[in-house]
């Protein structure tokens, strides 16, 4: 038994300033930089999230700019294994995470537990 | 005064078949379309969302299969102007919505009230 759920919208930017990005970004959502987040480093800038919400970050991409989203879960072998019956296929397995892409086309990444409130609101898959 | 947040993911696929597209995600993300919603009709079919979440809706696109997010707001043409000050420039009107690109490149939607539990978790600007 493993539990997943969407965990993060990655507002991916092609960019050579990710502060600047993250600055523009913070300002249009309402939710400021979490400069003091543990991932708010190297590529990546944290922005503050309500509670219950999913997790939007900036990261600075070398591929054109766009929008993908993260699957959060416990159980990262299981819930790629999942997703492939359902017909997604996997791009890349890295050390701490595994990048899908739908069959409609999307990439998406499965990724550890990160936000508040896991697994009481996230689905639990038999 | 107007209020705004992030309101929704749009996952905007480029196929045929959009109740196959909504089938995969509803499950990918274990929240189940929601074909009785008023919004579910035409190119669009809406999952169902956990209490004070973003909707998640997917969309029949001509173009390339993406992802993008809406920012729901009480007055358009404020928030469509407060976006622009921070960079953004329009890139359509439309009868009910407006569709934006982003300083790092990325299409998004300003649209109408759409998530429970606004205003009171919305941004509020003034």
């Amino acid at each position: 038994m493993h539990h997943s759920r969407l965990c993060a919208v990655l507002i991916d930017c092609k960019t050579a300033d990710v502060d600047e990005a993250a600055r523009f970004w913070a300002s249009a959502l309402g939710r400021p930089v979490n400069a003091g987040h543990r991932m708010s480093r190297g590529n990546y800038r944290m922005l503050e999230t309500p509670p219950d919400e999913p997790v939007v970050e900036i990261q600075r991409v070398e591929h054109e700019s766009r929008v993908h989203i993260d699957i959060e879960t416990d159980d990262i072998p299981a819930e790629v294994q999942r997703l492939e019956q359902l017909g997604a296929v996997v791009v890349s397995r890295l050390k701490r995470w595994v990048v899908m892409q739908a069959p409609t086309g999307q990439r998406f990444c499965v990724v550890r537990v990160q936000r508040p409130g896991y697994p009481k609101n996230a689905n639990r898959w038999t």
